[in-house]
C-alpha cells in the first residue's frame, strides 16, 4: 500500500481513481467489462442474498476498525449462504462514500472483506463506487447448492433434534467489552480477547456443510438399505431444516418453527456458551446474551436424532443438541432440573433484554 | 394499493412492516429463507453486475418520479447484462431509507422496477431494507450466458464494422426538456413526449441478442462450410465485441478500442439520431448529445462487415453501421463529405460539452 496516496481523501482521487486502487482486491480476469462472468458447476442451483450496511446504524468506527467492518460484512453474507447449504461463488460490493473519507479507510475495508473471503476461497467479483452523504456498503453474495441439499427454514418436523454448531452469546459479550472496557474484571486476558474477536471476526460456518452432507449421505444409505429390505420407497431423503443465528439463537428457532408450522422445547442447560461467562455474568445475563445477543453466525439445524448426534460428535467443542421440535406452535425454554418453570420464548423478549 | 396505509411514513410501519408490504413485488417462492434459490440452465456461465444510486446524485424527484427512477435503475442493470450477451435471471435490491420517506414513494419505486423487469420476464429475487440518512438504491443483477456468446469489450478486431442498435442523444435531450420546458418550442408534442420517454423509460436491448445469435449462427455455418472446403480449421467462430452506451456513444467506442488495443473511424453523418433533433438543435448540439449524452442504453457492437449489415437489416429504424475498427489507437470522427476536418474523440470532451 502506498501510504502517501492512502492518506488522501476520496474526493482527491475521484471515483475512477478509487476504483483503480480497489482493483487489486478483485481477481484480474473479472475487470474491464460491464459485468463479471462466473463459471457455475452443472446441476447446481444459484443462491443469492443481499445486505445493506449504513455507517452509524450497522457499523461504527467506535467499536469497529474498517478491516473488522469489512470482515464482518463479508462474514454475514457468507453465513447467509451457509444457512442455505450453499458454497460461495463471489460477492459484489456497492460502496457509497462522502468525499472526505480517507482512501486508506476504504482500502482497509476492502482488506478486511478480502481476508474473510479468501479464507473461504471466494472473492469480490464486481461492484460500484459512488459519492454519497453517508458511508454505505451494499453486498450481494451468490453461491451454488445441489438442489437436494438446500437447507430451508420450513423443513423442520416433529421429533427433530435442534443442533447448534457452536457457542452462543460470545459476539454480544465481545461488543459489551468493547463499549464498556471496565466490565468483566474477573476475565482472563485470553478470555477477554477471545470474546472481542468473536465480535470482530466472526466465522461463517461453511465448514459444517461437507461434514453434514457426509453424515446425511451415510445415514441415507442405511435408511435406503433398511427400506429396501422392507420394500419401501427407495427414494426417501433426510430433509434438512435450518438457518443461521445472525439475529440470535431465539430468533432462529422461532423463525424455523413459524416457517415449519411446529413448536420446540429448548433445554436451558444444553445451550452452549463460552466458559468465560462463568467468570463474569449471572446465569440469567449469560442466557440473555446466548438467546438474544445475535451475530454469532452459527448454524441452527433441525435433524433426525441420529444425524444430530453424529453431527455434534464430528464438530468441535460448543456444538450441541439444544432441544427438540414438537407439535404445536410455542417455543418453550425448559429446565430439565426443574428448578425453574417453563418459559415461552418470543422475539419481543430480545428487545426487552437490550432495551431496544 | 391501500392508499391510507401508503400515505404513512416508513418510520411509522418500520423496516419489517415495509418488507412485508414489498413482498408482493417478489415471486412468492423466494420469500422466507436466508437467501433466494434460482435455477440456472446447464452449461451457462453466470453474469453479475452491481449498481449503486444515491438520491440527489443519481436520481431526483425534480426530473424523475419514483416509478421512473425504479424503471431506470432496473433498465440500467438489465442493459449491463445485455452488454455481456446475457439473459436476466433476477435482481436483488438493497434500499436505504430515511424514516420520513412515504411508504407510497417506496411502493411506486418498486412498481417501476417490477414493470421494467416483467417486460423482460425477470423479477426481484431478494434484498434488504434499512434505515439511512439518504435514500440509497443498490441493485445487483444476475444473468446467464452461453460461454461462446459472451460479448466482451476486448474482442474488437481491425476491419470490424461498428453497429449501434438505435438512435443516440434522445435520453439527454429528454432530460434537457424536463429541466427546461421552455426549450424546443418547434418540437411537435409527440416528438417532445417521445424524447422525454426515452429519458424516463429507456429500453435495455435484450431483444437484440436472439437476432444477433441467429445471424452469427447462420454466418458461422457459411464460414465453416467454406473453410471445410478449403480444409481449414472447422472450429473458427465469429468473435463478438461490444458494450452498452450507458455512458455515451463516444465513451463506448473509446472503451472498446482501449480494451481491444485498436482504433476506430466514426462517420459523422452515419450516427443515427432522433429525427426530432432537426426541429430543435444545431448539428453540433445534436452530435454532442448523441456522442456524449449517455443513458440511451443501446448496444455498440463490433462485427465482421457482413454480420453487421445483416444485423442492421433485422433491427428497427435507428440501427446503423456508424464506423469501422482500425489499427492504431485513436478514435476519429470523420466527415465523408469532407466539409469538416477529422476530429480525435476523447472522454474529456464529454465533460467539456456538459460543463462538468
Amino acid at each position: 500500500m502506498n501510504s502517501e496516496l492512502s492518506s488522501q481523501q476520496v474526493q482527491e482521487i475521484g471515483e475512477q481513481g478509487l476504483l483503480e486502487r480497489l482493483q487489486r482486491f478483485c481477481p484480474p480476469e473479472i475487470i474491464g467489462d460491464d459485468a463479471a462472468v462466473l463459471v457455475t458447476a452443472p446441476e447446481q442451483s444459484l443462491v443469492v442474498t443481499a445486505d445493506m450496511l449504513i455507517d452509524g446504524v450497522h457499523f461504527s468506527d467506535v467499536t469497529t476498525s474498517p478491516e473488522d467492518a469489512g470482515w464482518r460484512a463479508a462474514a454475514a453474507n457468507l453465513s447467509d449462504l451457509a444457512a442455505m447449504g450453499a458454497s460461495p461463488l463471489g460477492i459484489t460490493v456497492g460502496l457509497g462514500l462522502p468525499g472526505e473519507v480517507r482512501v486508506s479507510w476504504v482500502e482497509q475495508l476492502y482488506q478486511g472483506m478480502t481476508e474473510c473471503l479468501q479464507k473461504y476461497n471466494t472473492s469480490i467479483v464486481g461492484g460500484d463506487v459512488v459519492r454519497s452523504p453517508v458511508t454505505t456498503l451494499a453486498i450481494t453474495a451468490f453461491g451454488q447448492v445441489n438442489p437436494s441439499q438446500i437447507i430451508r427454514r420450513s423443513a423442520a418436523v416433529v421429533g427433530n433434534a435442534i443442533v447448534v454448531t457452536g457457542v452462543h452469546g460470545a459476539s454480544r459479550a465481545g461488543l459489551e467489552l468493547l463499549l464498556h472496557p471496565e466490565l468483566g474484571q474477573n476475565l482472563k486476558d485470553t478470555e477477554r480477547t477471545a470474546l472481542i474477536l468473536a465480535h470482530q471476526r466472526p466465522h461463517p460456518r461453511l465448514d459444517v456443510l461437507p461434514i453434514l452432507w457426509k453424515i446425511l449421505e451415510s445415514q441415507s444409505q442405511i435408511q435406503v438399505a433398511l427400506e429396501a429390505h422392507q420394500r419401501c420407497d427407495l427414494k426417501s431423503k433426510i430433509p434438512i431444516a435450518g438457518m443461521d443465528s445472525s439475529d440470535g439463537l431465539a430468533d432462529a428457532i422461532i423463525q424455523i418453527c413459524r416457517a415449519s408450522g411446529v413448536g420446540a422445547v429448548l433445554e436451558r442447560r444444553q445451550i452452549s456458551m463460552p466458559t468465560a461467562f462463568d467468570n463474569w455474568l449471572t446465569q440469567e445475563q449469560a442466557l440473555a446474551y446466548a438467546l438474544y445477543g445475535g451475530e454469532d453466525f452459527e448454524l441452527v439445524l433441525c435433524l433426525p436424532q441420529e444425524s444430530a448426534l453424529a453431527l455434534v460428535k464430528h464438530l468441535s467443542q460448543g456444538a450441541a443438541i439444544v432441544g427438540n421440535i414438537t407439535s404445536g406452535s410455542t417455543v418453550l425454554l425448559h429446565d430439565e432440573q426443574k428448578k425453574l418453570p417453563d418459559q415461552v420464548l418470543s422475539l419481543s423478549q430480545g428487545f426487552q433484554h437490550f432495551g431496544q
